[in-house]
């Protein structure tokens, strides 16, 4: 394992300063091979489907790993993408000249070598790869075990295309051991990986960040929350709530509760139900809530589940302090959403309600890179620090000063 | 030690949007207060002096632990200086509106609650509990033992200006547990605290770094390389190079190595030795070095060391590549510099080596929050993310995004 990062970390340095030109054309040569082999990766995605059956695998999971042709073709479509992003590194984030004159550069430059873990959609190999070479990073990439024949195809050819543009084949790698084992060790490698990125279940997530001596950046779990307050239009607040909560409910920004305003709960709520059984929404609600529509009983830990499914938890408040500490309890950080018109209320939800994204007046679902504007997307940070919320491939990026002097001493 | 950090945690959102003005008045009285208090700041830091002496603490630390009334006074002049720094929340870091018309701010707010870990200068504990609070803040600070009597009696100082202002005193306080299992306990509570800074020894840094689960921005050792190249200006150079070795040899942004190019070697070396040798530095070299000056031998253990003390370790090299493997190979990322009128050569160096400040004809000595111009220091990051090199109070921020919709679904 040390052998192969130092490998890695030499090819970091090499793969830093590499022209945009370079890059761009490295990428649209990945892009094409990956067309060109279509073939051979659907042969060998059809062993992990087949694999997949034997150990019956859910549809849904079984669905995220099948690859065809078309599929191939859109993988490669978002590495031209990529390719195509505004250029990451060297963009000047400040500078400034200090009283004797010195002139200071802060400067975006890549973060070295990226370790990326991920579940078993074999389409995130090609994009992780594509987006940290974009940003002059090194790639160790860890797959789902589901799809290993796929990802070794995918990365396979990949660093043919590496090879045939004179780079090393180190910069964008499998983990060699991608065992629960491997993984521990890799998390422990700080002198070789400068940053690991774990997406998926919420236990490989806790095992990393308690276990990693690497810096790590969390795709965690969305506990989201809208909240109708009394001073919203009721035709926003129903296609917000529906939107937040049907139109994709498995993901991380859906809605898992609603909060209502007590003074507006006797008109709203009845509506409410209307539009969400006709949505197939299974609903629950507080106490005072089934004073007003008749359904199941929201407890404790209903409040403090994410559903990833069509299940809604209903509370009221009598007010919007009541809302946000329900929130600061109970809310992952991630997205949180008011319907107002109360501009007051909107500005004390928005400043008061810590999370990584605060709607007013919007669907929580827009929280994720493409909708940002951001383009292709690592990931969506649940962390404070480095990266929060959507992270676009500027997050892949770190910084250094430039200091220019003409013999400054002090 | 879970209570405690509870409250602290409850803390965080009290202060989080307290205004700008209130957090100023409230730090101008934490300024007087210490002022009007000085005699009893000096009474307790006459307990730890005592002790010190009985423990046989060594000079420069007996100096560090010393308050007298100027040096109180200078503590509370520190903190009205933090006081009027530029407010650091709220600040639109960037802002668009997407196709669809959301329109996202990218606003800087406070991180939350923050544990410094510092050494034995009781400065620090004043110093570092104003850059939190005025950044909205909790901060949970942990000196060091020398200093415990002296920490004691600011904090509560500090806390009662808090309480009169009428705010928790959750809001600054020293660790309870002072001790290594404190410290242990403190930097798994994830769950209450959200960045952890340790400065000091290795020791120290080594331990947090490897097994906190709390983010840690650390700060680390200085390994700090000037490199002569062949075009360089000799009088320049030679300014430079003394500067960042003996103007102040024990801190972390002095030169450990000088890096001469062999081409200009003959002529500058017996130079550079003469004025070295003018400021008591010890010169050790490599073979070849040897060949030219009269010098002890520098190991492959001295290159890889930072003395913190006044010698010098010097190394040939053919040419700007093997500087910069040097540099590579023993540096600590920290500061880097070479001097020289030859632009590429310039371009080359700031764009190849990776450290958090690289310096083109200047001395590595401004590597520091003042030099930068950034006020009061938070101290120099060793980090790649979050903050890296000299921290400055908004590197004590993150971030949110509020996005403004008018009723928009996905």
């Amino acid at each position: 394992m040390e052998k192969y990062l130092k490998k890695a970390k030499e090819a970091a340095s090499a793969i830093a300063t590499l022209s945009p030109e370079k890059k761009k054309s490295v990428l649209k040569k990945m892009a094409n091979d990956l067309v060109a082999s279509s073939s051979y990766i659907v042969e060998q995605n059809r062993l992990d489907i087949e694999e997949g059956q034997r150990n019956n695998l859910s549809e849904a999971l079984m669905d995220r790993l099948y690859l065809d042709k078309s599929r191939v073709e859109a993988m490669a479509q978002a590495v031209r993408e990529i390719a195509d992003l505004k250029e990451p590194v060297g963009r000047v984030l400040e500078g400034w000249v200090t009283d004797n004159g010195l002139r200071i550069e802060k400067v975006s430059i890549p973060i070295g070598v990226i370790s990326i873990i991920y579940e078993s959609r074999p389409n995130v190999t090609s994009d992780a790869a594509a987006l940290c070479f974009k940003s002059g990073n090194v790639a160790i990439l860890k797959g789902g075990k589901e799809a290993q024949k796929s990802n070794e195809a995918i990365a396979g050819i990949i660093q043919n295309s590496l090879e045939s543009e004179g780079l090393p084949k180190a910069v964008i790698s499998l983990l060699p051991d991608a065992s629960r084992e491997g993984v521990a060790k890799l998390i422990k490698m700080d002198r070789y990986v400068d940053l690991v990125i774990p997406r998926g279940g919420e236990g490989l997530i806790r095992y990393v960040s308690e276990n990693a001596t690497v810096p790590v950046v969390k795709h965690d779990k969305g506990l989201c929350h809208t909240y109708i307050h009394k001073g919203a239009d009721f035709e926003e607040a129903i296609a917000i709530a529906i939107n937040a909560k049907c139109q994709r409910p498995g993901v991380c920004n859906a809605m898992e509760t609603l909060i209502v305003d007590e003074a507006i709960a006797g008109e709203l709520l009845p509506q409410l139900k209307a539009a969400f059984e006709s949505h197939d929404t299974e609903l629950l609600g507080d106490s005072m809530t089934r004073q007003i529509i008749d359904v199941k009983e929201a407890s404790e830990e209903d409040f403090a589940t994410e559903y990833l499914a069509n299940r809604l938890s209903i509370r009221l408040v009598s007010n919007i302090d009541e809302a946000i500490s329900h929130i600061r309890k109970y809310g992952s950080g991630h997205s949180e959403a008011i319907v107002t018109n109360d501009h007051k209320a909107a500005e004390k939800f928005l400043n008061e309600v810590d999370a990584a994204c605060v709607y007013v007046n919007a669907s929580t679902r827009f929280t994720d890179g493409g909708a940002f504007g951001f383009g292709a997307e690592v990931g969506i940070s649940t962390n404070k620090l480095h990266a929060r919320g959507p992270m676009g491939i500027n997050d892949l990026t770190t910084y250094k000063y430039k200091i220019f002097g003409e013999g400054q001493i002090r």
